[in-house]
Parts: structure tokens; sequence; C-alpha cells
């Protein structure tokens, strides 16, 4: 199991992908608005080897941009997101919510995605052990996995950093993640991994080599000293505190051959920039620092 | 080892002790401008069995407070804070922070305090690897203990949810703090476990068992589901997500027997009302669901 997509992590940047959350996606009025085809094209024109769309981006035209991705030489690396699958009720219900799953997987399976990335949502309301909460979402995933499995789509369970844990995640850390997967034990189930959300971690090495092959993503940025939002206020590589070199050291010794996503939330710096300029930015910084 | 104050952690709320920050001690103007000696008498009142201060509260009458919440029947159970130990360089560097340090001591030793907390401070500049900090830290912590132990001033160092791991701490876990204790070996340095900062963590029960009698503090508030502001909207018991029962559960089954210790910064919601309010609330809830 794993993506399909091998790369050797060599200092050519073809390794690297855009997530299109770092051109400020949902920015109103920003020259982020590109569509989805300014974005390949100016990807391919820089040897990014990947891009990972958002479904609002998609729409109704996964298949004409996944075609177009490739016909520009690039992948697809992935699609953000699945809804929400645990947490406050939504209108609906569990009903709702697996529709809006089963409609996720299938936009991943138009765009020949090989990874759609799973925010898990919040804490159960009025579940106090966290860990429980970890079974409902376990069961969610068991019914969508195998739907997803014959589309040919892996699930990527990504931990998000514990300050999110109130309302948009109950998996915080890898470790976390793994249990999740073992509840499930489904074989397109793995985990990615967000530099934002684990840098922070000192078993992570440990968490990341008992991972191995299950590893479906690995994400970059880093943590500003100074964050001042929790959302929108992430740093571009190099400008931060998370040992990005050590973090991807680790990801390899696991086995990772993927891409390397580069996801950027930075509503006051990077996306008031030209998005030219990030792109540029983004691959210097990922031949110097990453 | 351990803290010298010993409660059975029964209904009774003298197990209760009030960081006075719950009162918004640093919101000018606030009528949580009360004097140490308000403070003293409204908890008197109300049963509670300690108070934790703040530095800035104490200055030059250390031994004055420390009498007055003896006479009412009361402990000093701690003090609030060391300085940071590591992170960007301070004006005077190491010498100053050890100075810091150790003033911090004298002031606990003055109150009789048993306890100092200890938050440790962020990153080291370009020292990536964290566990790098972290033996900085215990480097630190290691020059001052001996000191601490001859004025019966017990350290306990304080995991801040990763969140805070850009400028405030490099130590996110009880599992870290255990780490730091064991490089630093002194027999009067612990661990001070605030639900704040370790809620999320599913492997706490784990780490708290390891940490025993080393578990020198247990901090209360709760988490929001919608947090707004990283530093200052933590909730009243109660009002949030995290399994106050379960990890007091924890706390006790390692054997820890000292007070519950509430601790709200709460700018927008618990610092505009009335300090009697907040006094009365903070029983009614410990009794309720704590």
């Amino acid at each position: 199991m794993g993506p399909d997509i091998v790369r050797d992590f060599s200092n050519d940047h073809s390794a690297l992908a855009l997530n299109t959350a770092t051109l400020g996606h949902n920015l109103e009025g920003h020259g982020a608005g590109w569509s989805p085809e300014q974005v390949i094209d100016a990807c391919a024109e820089r040897g990014y080897g990947g891009i990972v769309f958002w479904r609002r981006e998609v729409g109704t035209r996964a298949q004409e941009i996944g075609d177009r991705v490739r016909a520009a030489g690039m992948q697809v690396v992935g699609l953000c997101r699945t809804p929400f699958l645990t947490g406050p009720l939504v209108p609906g219900g569990h009903d709702a919510i697996m529709d809006d799953f089963f409609a996720s997987i299938d936009m991943a399976a138009g765009l020949g995605a090989s990874v759609l990335t799973i925010v898990t949502g919040g804490p159960e309301p009025r579940l106090k052990p966290l860990i429980e909460s970890q079974k409902i979402l376990a069961d969610r995933i068991a019914l969508a996995a195998p739907y997803a499995a014959e589309r040919g789509v892996n699930l990527a369970l990504e931990p998000l950093n514990p300050v999110y844990g109130g309302n948009r995640t109950c998996v915080m850390t890898v470790a976390d993640a793994l249990r999740v997967c073992d509840m499930v034990g489904a074989p397109n189930l793995g985990v990615a991994v967000d530099v934002y959300h684990v840098w922070w971690d000192t078993t992570l090495p440990d968490a990341l080599a008992k991972a191995g092959q299950r590893i479906l993503g690995y994400h970059l940025c880093d943590w500003l000293a100074d964050t001042s939002d929790m959302l929108l206020d992430r740093g571009m590589m190099g400008d931060g505190v998370a040992d990005l070199k050590g973090i991807r050291s680790a990801v390899e010794a696991a086995g990772y051959r993927g891409l390397c996503e580069v996801e950027i939330f930075s509503s006051q710096n990077w996306w008031q920039r030209e998005p030219t300029e990030v792109l540029d930015t983004v691959v210097d910084r990922f031949r110097s620092v990453c």
C-alpha cells in the first residue's frame, strides 16, 4: 500500500507539490483567484511534480482538471478534503456526513488523485474521553474505505495540532492516527504528516517508523515563533522553528517516497503576494531548507 | 518527594486552590485589581484551601503575604513563575536568566510556597531538534535545583500546549517534562499538570502513572470547543471539552494528593465579571464537574 507516485528525494524539485491553499484559494479578490488552469500552467513552468486541489476549486470538472494536470507532466497528488466526520451534529446527521464523505471520494477518483485527506472533526459532544470520539471516527471511515478502495483512492488521516482539538480534530498525533488506522484495518487507510501539526512531537521519529508504508503524504510549511493566528499564520519553510530536515529524514527513513506538498495558510503575508512570487519562493526554500 | 500539602480528594472544596490569574490579575482597572489581602480574605471566606500568586503581585512582601495566607487557614500552594529559561536571548544572556531564576526561588521561599512553577521558554534560536533545547533547559534547571532544595522549594516543570511551542515552551507533554526531569535528576524537580495544556494527549494516563510522586501540581480550567484566542480564552470547568473527571482520576491514581489549582485566563469573559462571582462559580464547578 502507499501512494502510487514514487520519487527519489533528491535535490530535484520534481518532488515538490503545491497545495493550492498556499496561493490563498479562499481569499476573495486576491490574485490567487487564479483558475485551476492558471495554477497548473504556473506549476508546470516551474518544474513542480504535482498539485493538490480543494473541492471548492474542482466542482464538477474533476476529470477535466485531472487530465490537464497530467497533460502538463504532473500528478494530482491529492484532494482536500473529507467533511468533518465527528463533532457537533450537522443537519442530516450521520447520513449527511457519509453522503458527503462518499462525494469527496468520487471527486478524488474523478481527478485521478491517489490520496484523499481526512480531517476528522472535533470531539463528539458530551463524549469526554477523546478515544471514544476516535472510535466513532473509525466506524465512519470503515464504512467508506472499501468504496474508496474500489475507486483507487487512498485515505490519508491527518493529525492536526492539538490547538485544533476543540472543534476540528480528534486525532492530534501520528500515534493517534495509527491507533485509528488499526481500529479500521483497511489497506487503503494511512496517515498524512504535516509539519505544522506534528513538528513539536518529540516522539515523532518513533511514530513515523511505526507508520512505515502507511505514510501517504508529507506536508510542508513552518511554525513561526510568533504565530499570531491559529488558522491563517503559517510560515514559509525556513522562517520558523520546525526541524524540517530532521522530520523529512524521519519520513524518508520510514519509507515514504511520495511528493512533498507545500501547504501554507497565510492571510497576512503570503496570500498578499503575487502567486508567481509565492511559487518561486516555495521552489527556492524547498531546495535550500527542506 | 512531593508537595508538603496533603489533602484527600473528597467532595470537600478545601482541596481547591485559586491561582490569582483567574481574577484577571493583569487586566488594568478591573475588579481584579484586588490586593493580595482582598484575595486572601475572599478565598478564606469561601473555604478555599490555598492560593497561588504571581511574582508581580508579591513584590517585596513575600513573608507578609505568606503569613497572611496561613493566618487565614490556607496554604500558599505555589508561585508563578520562573523566567523563560530557553528561547531567544534576553539582555544579559545566561547570567541574567539565572539571576532571575534564583530571585524567583527566593520569593517562593519567602512566601513559604512549596512549589515554584517553571515555564520553560521556547526553542533555542537556530537549534532545531527540540530535544536540544530541552538539554539546555535541563542544564539551567540543574544549576538552580540545589539552591531551591536548600530553601524548601520544589520546582514544577509545566508542559504547555504545543500551540505555545514557538516562543513559550520547549516542553509540550508530561512525557517531555519527565524526560527533562530525568536529565536533571534532582529530587525536588517534578511536573505540573494543567488540563489546558495536556487534555488532548491520549497517552496522558500512561505518562501520569510514570510520573507518580513527581506530580507537584494539578491545574484546572477547561478547553473551549471554540477557543478564540491562544492565550486568554480559557474556559471555566464544565464549559469545554476536556475530560476533567478522567484526568483527575489519572492524577489521583498516580498518587497525587495536593490541591487542585484553578487557573483561568479569560480576558473577554471571566475577567469581565466580579471577582466574587468568579470565586463562587469556581467552587460550584469544582464540586459538580471536577
